[in-house]
């Protein structure tokens, strides 16, 4: 988008157009790096006069035309609200300058490096340099790239914060005129909240990731042993190239079906606290609590798992291994000159397996797809519920029964069970049948009631702690 | 995010720090269940003095700190907005306190548990319990989580209506300067429409999933006929497995094309519509328009039902069934010693056939992504109507050739009519070629100019009614 | 959704109904067409009276009710602010009604059939036309359909400009009123962009297309030399029947790279040119900040080949060929008698081929679900960096490892160069390995800590010109 070759069109022919309109507010700029530029273009768009301040303003050269740069004294004296769009190392310099800012509207607009590196948040550090300006946190969260090009793309809010809240107010307003979305975040005790966000990665994902890891290390190392190992020393075969596709796809599924079992147990349990507290007004453990917080990414996780077994699995007929092992197959069955009945148990356990399979994939992509941000802020909460609960459900139950038709009579005969383990997807089916079970019975009619109520606000008699009235 | 934890550090701070700010107005909360706790919650972050009102106020826990908790009389006197979070049956005890409401603006954001409990909506109730007060409905839409959880990852979308436009702009500034979007929806008459949302279920989905069940029953039956029991009855062969993935493998694909040439039917019927009645300002029938609206529903499904076929396809060669048969033609082909050549003609309508289904599938994703809100937005209406338009009449063309090669000379045998009935991609292929041929007569020179020309206002002459006057 | 029913029962409870409140000021339309009607169901919703002004105003139907009919001049008396919804055309009727129009806010919301279709904006002939009009540009952007229906599901941004900041202020806050988003674009000057927006068909996607377009044909014709037309020079073979599937897919996954390629390219240039300027703040060459523009589309189209490949390549052992070979290898297998022991130099590079070949598009969707709108925005800074640079680093090296793979020792062959020219997917891995290279060297830590440097801020000592200041 030229927006901004347009933009510095119209800023040219500012100073030579007669203005008789309502006139903006002067907005002042201290510091002219990537970002104050793009604040200043923005601003200037919106018809704000701006002013830069610079420490040396005959030598600032790539501002955007149609704004004045004047010594960052000078600059100070023409507007009441001020963006200090300096590094905090640099902040010193407004000690000078203490006076001019006296009652003034001073933004603080700074990022760090990296989190904690100072003890406190930068705006407490400017609002105790200069105590008599009113410091207000804000547009620390927003890139000098979207300014500029507009807010169609990126994401157009802006958390602010601060103690005075008409200077607050100010700073919201010229957020909101310039095409941005203010979001009161509070005090300037928050600042340090704030400062944080830009320098968070994925603080979300971290315990699923965490999870996610210990698991798949289990696994591979699991189908490693029973796999290769296994078959090295009892057969002296050496197995290893199903290090790349067959234990993968041994390990994918596993940790897919796990996760999402895990996704679903914390629901459970939480209702299965309910009944036994007999109120829905306490609160959960504090682990029950994380958990819950953390099921979206767990899910997405679990579909990504999914997705990549999908994907290992399609690609078995073009493999080389399978490709040689067709050929063995019929030049066998030509020597044998055997019967040409297909067997039907076997038809009917294939066919099983896939349509599962297929359809537990659907489920999850459609679980996936609602999971979209702009797609599930479509639905209203019961929607939502709808598809997230009841859809989710039967992923999980599609899933399980694919594990299962997988592993259909074997489970009984003991020479599954190398060196007396388990095979990999009898361990994974462990945490989605105790939720399937849960599920069970809590929908059962009379516990599902029992549920309902507690939920709509309900308490058991003899309760009294934790009372809540209207 | 432990936005919320944050926020309680703040808020036990308020009392003890001195404000020398701007003083926001207080805000009366009648009410102390989820939703009024999580919107206390949000007003003090945004910096509202919050109090509380309770029957009980000395044995309220779990209240925000920050807030305070008075008798519900002692509440309603310290402010002019009161959020009224109790349930409609609760409403009475407001007749004791109707004094105290005199001209204060009372915000109803109560839910029912089902569609058409009550005659009238609550806040219509409302508002004849305590006629001189002035109720605004409003919030209801808003879950108590996403008012605690901030609004970045929920709907923020605030529907508001009431009679007094005063008190209902007092509620949409609140709800803005929360971080909420308010959308004013007119007369309190509206309430009965606003308080239905929170309980619909897909209402869009319905039709469009009334024909895809019919059309899938439809045909599931119809190829069991064919192909178990036509087998079994006259071969005496059977081949019930069918029914896992070849029978529905058969089904989706037919149900898929049927629905997409739904999709595009009604869009050349109301052109021929316009072109009959010679202008474009006359409504459309009224099964036309609601054909019309659900066509975005009618795709999606019509996208599912092809992303099934293409995993049940896929499939394929992993199959017992695919595995033992390509055994036993390799053992045939060894046992005839026959000619190595393979006929070209089924590599080419084999090709053809997988060629036309990928290239279709693709084009098919690329609608489906479109049409995700976030992706839409993005785009203008020039750019949205060619690809729904133009991609969408490709995808038709694709599959319909992709069926159309599956059959190639096929339907001219006798053979393939057991029972005297047509196999069910001829069934499938009728709607989208109908509507390939009209959009043909369409996109001709001549026809199209005339309707673009209806389509920009132009009308034909003789018409009188219903015209239209700049 | 019957937002629309609902709307006009209400309307028509308007007059009826004694409204005691805070009444809003009356707003005029000009025009009965589409957009005009459904902008004025719209504003009737959100409570403001409206009038229109027709030529004919007992004939004007299909006016929503709740709305007023006058003359064009009576219409024009009612209100300060006028809708001006007419095709530029016939804007001539504005002349004789000059004197209404004095220091009204008159907003053209028109749009043309096509670009540059006139001299100048429609806005800004319509400021010439009645001087003595603040004349407001906006609305143009958003379509008739979605003020009907609720901004639920389209764009609710309107972009707004125009000379008179108090004006376009007053548009502003209606705009906001009505739930929509208005973004403020400078002057009136801006109108001709504004007036382009809804014009434009994928703009940002034209060079990427042309680029996608000449690979895809260079290289369709260097494998049908090589595949075909070698074929039946050398061999007298008809291979015709490979530009169904084994030429496409040979083309697209060779486009995919090469564009997968240039997406990352132009970043290291500029890595690489920042340290050679020894600053960041220098401006670009032009072309290479056009490359870097279109790098998301560049993206997206090389993943839409990446998808196509995947399908093309899945859909493989379904083909009648691939049917035909194996019962070939089959019967050969059978007849050589040969020794039954896989080839494990074959099975490791097959293996190796497909996981090299599915973790690249598992990682390249991962890409294509961020850089959907709504994912990304709800990442900060940081992490869409990470996912965009991180990942698609790592997408680009495991897209290139499976072409190498498929490669192997092969280019050492002569054989394999057919008539000189090497194979397609050789060429294909020139831009990816100068990437990768490139970047290698980018990433040790002594180069990375000066890019990084330079990326804060530091400039190397020598330079003066161009040197910015706080």
């Amino acid at each position: 988008m030229d927006n901004n070759a347009a933009g510095q069109i119209l800023l040219h022919q500012t100073s030579s157009r007669k203005r008789l309109d309502h006139k903006q507010d002067t907005i002042c700029i201290l510091g002219t790096g990537d970002f104050g530029r793009s604040l200043g273009i923005r601003l200037l768009k919106s018809g704000y006069p701006v002013v830069f301040g610079s420490r040396d303003p005959k030598n600032s050269v790539l501002l955007p035309s149609g704004a004045q740069v004047f010594s960052q004294a000078e600059a100070l004296k023409t507007s009441k609200l001020i963006f200090l769009a300096v590094h905090r190392e640099n902040y010193d310099f407004l000690l000078a300058l203490s006076d001019l800012l006296d009652g003034k509207v001073l933004v603080d607009v700074s990022n760090n490096l990296r989190m904690n590196q100072y003890p406190e948040s930068n705006a407490q550090y400017l609002s105790q340099l200069v105590p008599r300006a009113n410091v207000v946190k804000g547009f620390n969260t927003v890139s000098a790239w979207a300014l500029q090009s507009g807010s169609l793309d990126a994401s157009s809010q802006v958390f602010v914060c601060g103690d005075d809240n008409k200077s607050k107010q100010l700073v919201m307003d010229v957020a909101r005129s310039i095409g941005l979305t203010p979001l009161d975040q509070g005090y300037l005790l928050a600042a340090e909240e704030l400062e944080s966000y830009p320098l968070q990665l994925f603080p979300m994902w971290r315990l699923p990731f965490i999870i996610t890891a210990g698991l798949t290390v289990f696994f591979f190392l699991y189908h490693v042993v029973l796999r290769i190992i296994y078959s090295y020393v009892n057969k002296n075969v050496d197995q290893t190239y199903q290090i790349m596709i067959s234990i993968p796809n041994h390990v994918f599924p596993s940790v897919c079906l796990i996760l999402l079992g895990l996704v679903y147990l914390p629901g459970v349990i939480a209702a299965f606290l309910q009944l036994h507290r007999g109120t829905k007004y306490k609160r959960f453990p504090n682990w029950l609590d994380k958990w819950m917080l953390c099921r979206k990414q767990l899910g997405l996780v679990s579909f990504a798992y999914g997705f990549l077994h999908v994907f290992y699995s399609l690609v078995k007929p073009l493999r080389y291994s399978f490709y040689w092992r067709s050929a063995q197959y019929a030049a066998s069955v030509m020597k044998s000159n055997a019967t040409s009945e297909m067997e039907m148990k076997w038809v009917w356990r294939s066919d099983l397996f896939y349509a599962f399979g297929i359809l537990g994939f659907f489920v999850f992509c459609l679980l996936g797809v609602t999971s979209l941000p702009s797609v599930s802020n479509a639905m209203n909460w019961r929607e939502f519920r709808f598809v997230q609960s009841k859809l989710g459900h039967v992923t999980l139950l599609l899933c399980t029964a694919h594990t299962a038709v997988l592993g259909w009579n074997k489970f009984l005969k003991p020479t599954v069970y190398k060196w007396g383990l388990p095979p990999g997807y009898l361990l994974s089916m462990v945490i989605p049948c105790i939720v399937l079970v849960l599920k069970l019975i809590l929908i059962t009619p009379c516990v599902d009631r029992m549920v309902t109520r507690i939920r709509q606000g309900w308490e058991r008699k003899g309760r009294d702690l934790g009372k809540v009235n209207i």
